[in-house]
């Protein structure tokens, strides 16, 4: 018998009917399967927000402009976005990684430096980056998980900040999953629906100009970017070889994973998709990957919230399956 | 202006895009709005698992035999059950209410005695309870909800135990929903098809035998029960009346707080409906009762659980409303 089939049985003889738990069953099956044990732990439970610039914001495609990047980054670093508040909550780690930001920032504990640029060339006349700086952002995001792994952690998620980061994503998703830009579109931050119009001429354009560049999945991400979604990228690739659970966020995160999967189809193992994003092409891209986010909240903040506010559910499945009694300790008659 | 809109000003200048937190939101008014407060609090959550036997159990209506009742609340005061480890795991209070188990309890610090008999008639051919019961049922469950309101609690979860009782709970929504018995009825803690065949035809039966009896809320819990049932309802209703944020469990706790509903439908005010469970007609009771359940994990456990579990996701709402800053304070640029 294997270790799932082993969890499955434990799972069967808690005091409770057959499968009455209904996903935190399939969720304590899949990380004891994880970690190859029938009593699995969550130890120092992190959360990473990268941010990143993208030249591709100059077009209009964000109802905020550029800086707001910058000024959410520093939001982070003084705990009052949302991101901080769920954290704080759940007790979760929070380390913010400066991918590409267009701006300076002084030392902090909770900021890593990671920066590659300051934001990507835009993508509708240019690539994002360059195959250099696609390698820089692999080797900086596998250092930074080598060390939170090092440091004790098993259970990871990914968010992002990146004024113009939805336009990215959406442009991966429509390349790696061979569909047409308009469905994978979304509204982003709340785009009116002239600015919406504008934002699907703008990558169809761009679509056009690189209908020959991003054939695989390394060569979209230098294509479209953005620095920081390659990070996420190459961080739940470096997250899987650890053996870490991959916590996965909303849209942009999803769109990262996407390429992660590309590369690394068992990566899947790992995964928990935390939440269906109300951002338009989320949907389909989770049908895409065949997947079923634990929550649908209409949420679509991005930030990690997603993996924030749903990791205590995560936990539960955790905590019953090593706390709860079984028919026989508890003494309770199983069905007749 | 009103709380409720000076709430959604206030969310509304959050950092984050308009609406973006989704249900989160909606949440953070509606407690906001109970508690007539722009920074609400929750204080000492607590859970009450009522617990009651019922005569109709005797029909083969359950996959499980009767003396299942009793060894579960034995669980729950050893700490073994899902609704221990869930209120441990989110530092909410359990109280279990013996409403009227067929068996006697030692004292217990987390056992509250109710009981009004040692289970109910068999409603397939009796009235579940006397009036005078009913009147006994609502006495006592309102003067636990006084007693743990005074103690400074003001947001409550609503669980149960009892073999059969999605019979009883069935039959209450058949009636009040004026619905077949046949699309109320589901599979309780796992009937094979036969079973529940079987259990169609006894509640159709019993439907026809008190075909003048059930029409109105108070003779629909005196015919089907159970006792636990209506401790429930009248807890929901005494919390109300304190102002309680009441948080409603699965299938039979939804029933439950239909037949209260019916007695006092501004209830609906300060109910948070917790999760959609797997048991048929929970679906369709949601529908009837207008409501949308937070999470859809397929559990269909009643005891509290999807209350327990879902706990810190209304903690999420209430922190975000009273933690995040806005985009004054954070000096972050509002949308172009």
């Amino acid at each position: 018998m294997d270790i799932s089939e082993k969890l499955v049985n434990k799972i069967n003889l808690k005091t409770k009917p057959l499968g009455a738990l209904g996903r935190l069953e399939k969720l304590a099956q899949q990380i004891g399967t994880i970690q190859n044990t029938l009593s699995p732990e969550l130890k120092k439970p992190t959360i990473l927000t990268f941010a990143g610039d993208h030249g591709i914001a100059k077009e209009g495609v964000s109802a905020y402009p550029q800086e707001v990047t910058y000024q959410m980054v520093i939001n982070f670093l003084q705990g009052g976005a949302a991101i901080n508040v769920f954290c704080r909550q759940n007790n979760i780690d929070l380390k913010v990684i400066d991918s590409g930001v267009n701006a300076d920032f002084a030392k902090d504990p909770i900021l890593i430096n990671a920066k590659i640029a300051k934001g990507t060339k835009n993508f509708l006349t240019d690539s994002a980056m360059t195959k250099s700086q696609l390698d820089d952002c692999f080797n900086k995001a596998t250092m930074i998980i080598n060390q939170i792994h090092q440091n004790g952690c098993n259970i990871i998620g990914f968010g992002e900040m990146g004024i113009g980061n939805t336009s990215s994503a959406t442009m991966l998703m429509s390349a790696l999953c061979n569909l047409p830009v308009q469905k994978c579109t979304g509204r982003g931050t709340g785009l009116n629906d002239k600015q919406y119009q504008n934002k699907i001429q703008v990558l169809e354009k761009a679509k056009e100009f690189h209908r020959n560049d991003a054939n695989t999945p390394q060569k979209a991400l230098q294509t479209y970017g953005g620095f920081e979604i390659a990070q996420i990228c190459a961080g739940m690739l470096a997250a899987y070889k650890n053996n870490m659970i991959i916590m996965v966020d909303g849209f942009i995160t999803s769109c990262a994973f996407l390429v992660a999967c590309k590369m690394n189809p068992k990566i899947l193992d790992n995964a928990i998709f935390c939440h269906l994003s109300k951002e338009q092409g989320h949907k389909l891209l989770i049908d895409c990957l065949n997947v079923d986010p634990l929550l649908k909240l209409d949420m679509r903040l991005g930030e990690g919230t997603g993996c924030a506010v749903v990791y205590p559910i995560i936990q539960s499945a955790v905590t019953f399956l090593n706390d709860m009694a079984s028919f026989q300790s508890a003494g309770v008659t199983n069905k007749k």
